[in-house]
């Protein structure tokens, strides 16, 4: 039964047989499986189709095997949700209409998670199912700070000047909106949890674009309540902010049961920095399965030694699974760190 | 004559009247002075006509109170003098030719910095003659590795997938261009010092991209061959890895005079890992000149307490200036400085 708690128990802070590892965008683009059901409808209908959904999040459990599956879904599906109209097209997500003043952030509606985005915990009760315990799922949420930036830039950007414009002009807005925001991830957060989630992850993929005491003010204090507000649920809770290296100090305070980092932090100074209670999760960079075997292995070998043996440790990449990285390569990957893991 | 000699005095970490500070890209398409000289002809035709290069590198001394003019050029210049087409977009510069093959690494030259690049070196003349020792010319190149990154990927890149992978199938390559692109830069600096600039920096744009471990090994060692390079020509040497802040430590060990920070790093923090010795330029957000002028106040506070009075800060923002960006922030910006950081 090693498998099947592996990743509860290294997110707890214990002893495993061997490091269990998952690969954030796991259930995606590179995989010809994936490629398979994805023709049969538009992105946004792949989330909203419980079966489909729950079939591309069990694929690289098999094909992988990965020690955890998380749903396959957006993290913008919630902010859809809460009155955004939401596109996706081959520059990636985006909002026709992003919130700009008083009145666009006062039409902002928290939803219920089960009225507006039901097909979401559909999809993890019928993935709870077919798993039938061989792993855990994971549920995840976007960060109120990520959220909110994608709202305001109206897709992704390159220096997010619109929405540090409005931090620096309208702050008072600025937390209104995150005060919305944060309310709405809770619920849906808790809601997959009462669908059969095991854990949890919040993204914060643009609060490592903020400078320190920026995030102190507009990422970390909503990412914080979200993370205070699972407790009760009684689900390991996962924190990834991406090339959030230099606010790990603040990014502890948060209070996450483990901690996700990007490529460029170095493992076992942020173990330092995070101290014995929080558990981590990484941190390969995903370009590592674009290159020879050998690479890779060395590049193992050195991720796990900076982790030194001790427990509490989540192996994953860095960052999201590139679209052009060979299946079999992250197969090899998952392969090599159980081997090279495995307690003697 | 405090301001003719600010900038030179931080740099050697002796204590000066009050902060020089000067804006990575303030001779740019912020200032509407700028965009007419722009008018006149294409970028890369502004990059070679050393009247005009000379005309827009001295319009922020006056327009903006700056303490340090730099050259106005581009850091793929020299690139395009190794033997590669260069073109300048919409999207940026490119290469349309990248090196992703021995032959192409084979192809590469080592050229003469009078022969191949004679316009910068015309440029930097005009312009210390125009400056009249009103405050001095930085000049400038970009780090191997960065370089590098743009010769292979053909661009900028989100995800840099294909220099990673020559690194992780044919290190020996990488490490066969890295050589030459050095060499290349070596000769340039040299020649830049030689023709009246009185301070290098060395910017590595993509460094910060890198895992730690690919960082000591493709970029660090590069960086710190220029860096050593010039010792002996006497000018301060500023080494800036954007998005560096967790591969501090290696940066600290790549002996600059003065170490850049962008603005995700904090500045007290980075001054405890680098030590005494090296002096630290930035790191204001460039959105922070976008807002509120008393949240433009507070952060140039909040950056002066970080750094509490200790000598060896040049001021600066963490990133290019903006294109959006309003030239009266900017001023204000450099004044703030003077007058917040002025010593009693």
């Amino acid at each position: 039964m090693a498998r099947a708690e592996r990743f509860l128990q290294a997110c707890r802070g214990e002893q495993v047989d061997a490091p269990p590892v998952w690969l954030m965008r796991q259930a995606g683009r590179y995989l010809p499986e994936y490629q398979k059901v994805r023709a049969r409808t538009d992105f946004l209908g792949l989330c909203k189709t419980p079966e489909w959904a729950a079939e591309v999040t069990l694929q690289p459990v098999d094909i992988l095997g990965v020690d955890a599956a998380i749903i396959f879904s957006d993290i913008l599906i919630p902010v859809e949700a809460m009155g955004m109209k939401l596109v996706f097209d081959d520059h990636g997500p985006g909002f026709p209409d992003p919130i700009r003043d008083e009145k666009a952030v006062d039409a902002l509606t928290i939803p219920d998670p089960q009225d507006r985005t039901g097909f979401v915990l559909e999809a993890i009760r019928l993935t709870v199912k077919a798993l039938g315990g061989r792993v855990p799922l994971i549920g995840f949420a976007g960060a109120p700070y990520t959220l909110l930036s994608y709202m305001v830039e109206g897709g992704s950007s390159r220096n997010f000047e619109n929405t540090k414009r409005m931090m620096y002009t309208r702050p008072d807005l600025v937390h209104r909106a995150l005060e919305k925001i944060t309310e709405t991830q809770l619920r849906y957060l808790r809601a997959q949890v009462a669908a059969g989630a095991r854990a949890i992850q919040v993204f914060d993929s643009w609060g490592g674009h903020l400078a320190p005491d920026d995030f102190r003010e507009f990422a970390a204090p909503y990412a914080r309540r979200i993370l205070d507000g699972m407790k009760d649920a009684g689900v390991p809770r996962i924190y990834f902010v991406l090339d959030g290296g230099t606010q790990l100090p603040e990014i502890q305070r948060c209070g996450a049961d483990v901690v996700g980092l990007d490529w460029r932090t170095p493992l076992g100074w942020a173990r330092s920095v995070l101290g014995e209670r929080q558990a981590v999760q990484g941190n390969l960079d995903p370009c590592a399965l674009l290159g020879s075997q050998d690479t890779l292995r060395r590049k193992v070998k050195g991720l796990l030694d900076d982790n030194a043996g001790r427990p509490g440790h989540v192996v994953n990449l860095g960052h999201g699974i590139l679209p052009m990285t060979p299946p079999e390569h992250a197969r090899a990957f998952v392969e090599m760190v159980h081997e090279l893991g495995a307690r003697p």
